[in-house]
């Protein structure tokens, strides 16, 4: 049988918080690392604005590979205007954590890079459905703050903390395939 | 810039209703015509049974176009065992209505083969939505029974009646583009 | 230990529609009958226009009934604005089959009343997951349509025909109690 | 008009993460504060255990306040045997993310004792959704975490903290009016 690609998500602020070009690039290197791979990069597709998930996108795309936008509400005209999305998935739900569900709720493994109130809901929705999240160092936000931390109590897993874009694709496949 | 491919919906019966070798045939046909014009197919991803949609992903396959399966809860474990499945969503909503809403609402247009009530309620949401829909004739259920009627007495859209796979195709791609 | 009322659903055509007065009315006399039962009405609440749904709403209310509206997206303030909804729920989701799927979902009993697309589709969702649907004859639209049909080859449930307001008030409260 | 009771939330930790008595009695106290008020408690209503969001609906009914409790998936029957719920709304998305998304949509305002990961993202969405979430200290978890602390470098909104049930209620109920 055919093996279907692994589907990674990579998570991180919206642009409204004014991120670095520098962790812009690390997002980018991510998206190209995964395509690399050869396996599918999942992002949260904004239909006003950029973000690191939709740099990302843009990095599977420079390195030809297959990309999936999960978006809010319907509609399927999204932010993405040089057509980096491949497919495109309207989750009908609002975005603040609903569209988030289901983006989080389809990837195998989720990266995540700095980040706000809602990259930190990604995480903690991908720590309840027991799905692998490792956190780029040294990019601010909630996925500095959560590098080799548990989640809650429960200590059930941790938030693996890598300090490069190559290392992040690369732990988050060797997190995926443990799982398996 | 790129153009994302249309995603063309194939909905239809699922296993228990009993459809017959012919009917399964039109549903193959449909998503290998699909993948021959280069577009993706969308099918709602079982986890416990087979159905037309998933019909359809395997004929996509054996073309080799790109398929999408939306299956229910969360879980990326579905019935396709051959892997005709290249990206697994996994919209977190019950079968039954809510998995089929981020189904539909997912597709530029949907094609319907024979059908249960189901069938007829991922019709009558690509209604609501604007989404068009074409049904094939003669093959039973719902879809036989709307082809060229109105969704209800704002008769805003028909059921667009085509009588093989091969017209199916080609009339869901001329609705889709006509809406642009 | 105490005893959670019954949740009737009353499901029926939009503003839209232009349906008559006397329709109205029998909507109207649902949401009076069932909260003369001390059962509570769940309706569909819209953000921008009336509907049958919100007619029953109203009719619960002049008899102290209590009401829970359930509406799409985010925020609160819905078009009842003589506040007559005790209890609002934001599905987070989109109206034309996301909305209508939490509504369905959290009904015991479904009564519907004419309808178009819309109330066709919380028919079948209710059909799906094995929820009882009453449907008032001669009251036009998709409930008359379906009066005492099955909702597919599978014969599993018939949308069950009743003539007045009081008799489907009566005859939900018996089917859901004979499902226990 | 009849004016629409305040939908106020109660979030904390499920019963495996083993919170104290005392916590406990908190949240009891916050629904029977909640009751006193002539408010609506609503809570995430589990199917297989306890958790102080159930304890705060078995306060609010010792006072005979409403009770609104959201659950995952589809059926009815929740782990609340004593009938302390008077609504139940089954939001048929899959528990860990996607049912919390329609608990904190409806709510008008949230306060928070104690939690795990769930509670945090329950916080976060509030957060989102610009909804005000009040927590109490001295709980521990990440209610205790977050008192007084911006969810992220946006600083649009603080968790306020507060020291009692009592204190929380109240505060609850003066930042949803303000909100107005």
């Amino acid at each position: 049988m055919n093996k279907r690609k692994l589907q990674i998500g990579v998570m991180g602020s919206a642009a409204d918080t004014e991120y670095s070009a520098e962790v812009e690039s690390i997002a980018e290197k991510i998206g190209g690392g995964i395509a690399k791979t050869g396996n599918t990069t999942v992002y949260g597709a904004e239909k006003d604005y950029d973000s690191l998930s939709t740099a990302a996108a843009r990095g599977a795309k420079k390195e030809n590979g297959l990309t999936v936008g999960i978006t809010y509400g319907k509609g399927k005209d999204v932010w993405d205007k040089e057509g980096n999305t491949d497919v495109i998935i309207c989750s009908g739900l609002e975005r603040g954590g609903g569209r988030e569900f289901v983006l989080v709720n389809s990837c195998d493994g989720l990266i995540a890079v700095s980040g706000g109130s809602g990259t930190m809901n990604e995480m903690l929705v991908a720590y309840q459905l027991n799905i692998p999240v490792v956190v780029v160092r040294g990019t601010g936000g909630w996925a500095d703050k959560m590098a080799d931390q548990y989640f809650d109590s429960r200590k059930r897993m941790k938030a693996i903390g890598v300090d490069t874009a190559e290392e992040a694709v690369s732990k988050i496949i060797e997190l995926i395939e443990s799982e398996k």
